[in-house]
């Protein structure tokens, strides 16, 4: 390991089994923390090239176990979002793109901080599991072409015990250490095409489209290294996607959407994945094609007949859900306060913040989450607004909360010319 | 700390009081060994300015007790060396330069590797105690105007963290972190002049006089931010310094040399340094004013005579010592096998490669140490050597032992013409 360490300090280039000694040095804990902190800074500072950071992937894949998807029809799709505020998209692609014949294979992650968690928000669902094993999620997938399940800690374990590490050494701020992170684990979840929503700006894991470029590009060059067909789309992160954020109030948003009553910033963003997804697998030709084709699988009503498939496989009843989701005891109205004209940004980081004080995420690992706290919002960049305008509901457990949400809500609306309102920046 | 670390990361500039929360924590233990090591490796590859290497040097020194030497005579001086083969300088210099009316107090660090080190040398004395309280050394020195003792875990604890850490974490290589843990050491110690032997080439610490004189650079920039009057003599270890390397065997020649009866590069090197720290202490108004004083001291007797009161002092006796050092058990002869010529060098690296492998040093902390091993040159840079001459005798314990380490020292001498035959390189 020290050899290792003094290879990157000196700006040398890792090979092969460096990075398998790394990978499952870091997966079993034979390595120790201080001398993975040690190398993961001189990697920060001393980047990886993109043939290592390929190599790097690779091994953190094979760290752990690798699910073999080889019984299930193609195309086999994974979607993927570096998470946001609002983001339920993963909830209206699945069975959107299902219904499209395509198979749909997610593992998801916890929420953490302002982001929330795919995993979290199904759980606000009574009765939904997200405990499938491998064996019930292939199965279910086999059947009905799509399964989602909680992340396992056997798959790419490398990567996980490099990440707890790099949160707390300083050193998540690397291109190819981010590249890899998110690659290793699409990579040992074993869809040939993986669609990976990458959200940028305030309320996004990357700030600016300069950044987030860079980091697409990485990973476009890692994947091609390690033969997955990755398409990235870079959305806009600097409001919060369509209206609802907080758990069982984005289930709503999402089912809306499935049953075609939601017209917004998010079913833009679902028809614009959708077709983009569809485009990559060759079931469409163009990105507007596929669009189409997605309005008219939500329009037909399979996709939420898909979905209705899909909860009662996972254990809960969709035609029942919208009436058994959580409720919070307080619902509170907010009016513009500030001058009118025209939304520029509802400042995402503000309200997904104020949804982590009413209770509706994790503020530390482990943290319990209050499933029916959130904000509606009825406005969107490019709405106008006059004062005194309806602009959000907030739903809280007490006033005192509420009102302070509230007030988080006013303050992250800013007036101005928006510079994107639609929610794609770009799609690579 | 996750703040320090990202400072250090984007190359800013460190404060006081990050410093003295570093210190503090490593020192306590209450930093995480993984935060240290990140900072660490950020540090090597950002490196600290000379401020901050002073703040950081002053911060180690107060992670611990700090001796106060007020009660003793002045000029107060501690002579330290980094180290090399052959390294028995401070034993002989600590009474030399006390007969000559300095107070030398002296704490000193155990052995690893190739390097001897003092306190292992004195303890190959039947009866010398180099485990003195700080209240036994005060006395003593107050008494005699020297004393050696080991180094308390009490002196510069952060200093002993970091360093720990480092030779684990592959952030040894950085001149700052070097000066810093050297001369917070130093500071702790309490004396006002600091006389540094800096040893460079193949046996010590520095391998290239480039890279030596950029850490003497640096540490007397930082000393003079941290009031120390320290001097730097830069001195050649390409080859062991005198003939003995091995800890009894050092002693006897230590001891040869306060008798008057050593002429080489070690009695050299001896007359030198005693006189560039009289004239750092104002006692010569020339190094070779200062070399002539020391001379004087020891053909008068005076040296001899003052290292008598020492050994007394601390449990041993000198008048007896010679005759009762360890001796081992096997004396092979080595000679010369190679074409005859002029000595240009004798790698230290290998002579001290192979008292280790005669079991004359540690390898791992913590192994013990067998005293009476070792080689013995009968030749030096610029000696004459013609095919069967004797070259060296070996003390071993076994035959097999000795065989090794007689080829080893064949390997090591060199042919040529000498560069610098001197054991002075520069006196800073």
């Amino acid at each position: 390991m020290l050899s290792i360490i003094g290879t990157r300090r000196d700006c040398g280039i890792h090979g092969e089994a460096e990075f398998r000694f790394l990978a499952e040095g870091a997966a079993s804990g034979s390595i120790p923390d201080y001398q993975l902190s040690s190398w993961l800074m001189a990697a920060v500072l001393n980047p990886l090239s993109i043939e290592e950071t390929a190599l790097l992937t690779m091994a953190m894949a094979d760290s752990g176990e690798r699910l073999n998807l080889a019984d299930l029809p193609k195309p086999r799709v994974d979607k993927h979002s570096t998470g946001g505020v609002g983001d339920k998209t993963t909830i209206a692609l699945l069975p959107l793109l299902a219904s499209c014949g395509l198979t749909m294979v997610k593992m998801s992650g916890a929420g953490l901080g302002i982001t929330g968690g795919t995993v979290d928000k199904l759980q606000s669902i009574p009765g939904f599991r997200v405990d499938l094993s491998p064996n019930e999620m292939m199965a279910q997938t086999k059947r009905i072409g799509l399964a989602i399940t909680g992340q396992t800690p056997k798959l790419a374990p490398a990567d996980k015990a490099l990440y707890a590490l790099r949160d707390v050494t300083g050193t998540v701020k690397s291109v190819p250490l981010i590249a890899s992170s998110i690659l290793s684990k699409k990579l040992a979840g074993g869809a040939e095409t993986v669609v990976i929503d990458l959200k940028v700006g305030c309320g996004g894991f990357m700030k600016t489209i300069e950044e987030a470029r860079e980091l697409a590009d990485a990973m476009l060059a890692v994947a091609k290294i390690c033969g997955l067909n990755l398409r990235i789309a870079m959305t806009d992160m600097e409001s919060p996607l369509g209206y609802a954020a907080g758990n069982a109030l984005e289930i709503r948003e999402a089912i809306s959407f499935l049953q075609g009553s939601v017209e917004n910033r998010f079913s833009e963003l679902c028809h614009q994945l959708a077709g983009f997804t569809l485009q990559a697998v060759g079931k469409a030709s163009t990105v507007s094609e596929g669009a189409l084709m997605a309005k008219d699988a939500v329009k037909s009503g399979r996709a939420y007949e898909k979905a209705t498939e899909w909860f009662s496989a996972q254990g809960a009843d969709l035609s029942k859900c919208l009436d058994s989701l959580p409720i919070a005891p307080i619902q509170k109205e907010a009016f513009w306060e500030g001058t009118p004209g025209i939304v520029s940004r509802i400042r995402a980081d503000l309200i997904g913040q104020a949804v982590l004080d009413l209770g509706g995420g994790r503020k530390q690992k482990g943290d319990s989450i209050n499933y029916s706290v959130g904000v509606v919002l009825t406005i969107e960049p490019g709405s106008q607004v006059s004062r005194g305008q309806h602009i959000a509901t907030i739903h809280a457990n007490s006033d005192n909360g509420a009102q302070i949400a509230s007030d988080a809500v006013q303050s992250a609306i800013q007036i101005g010319e928006p510079l994107n309102t639609g929610p794609i920046i770009e799609l690579i």
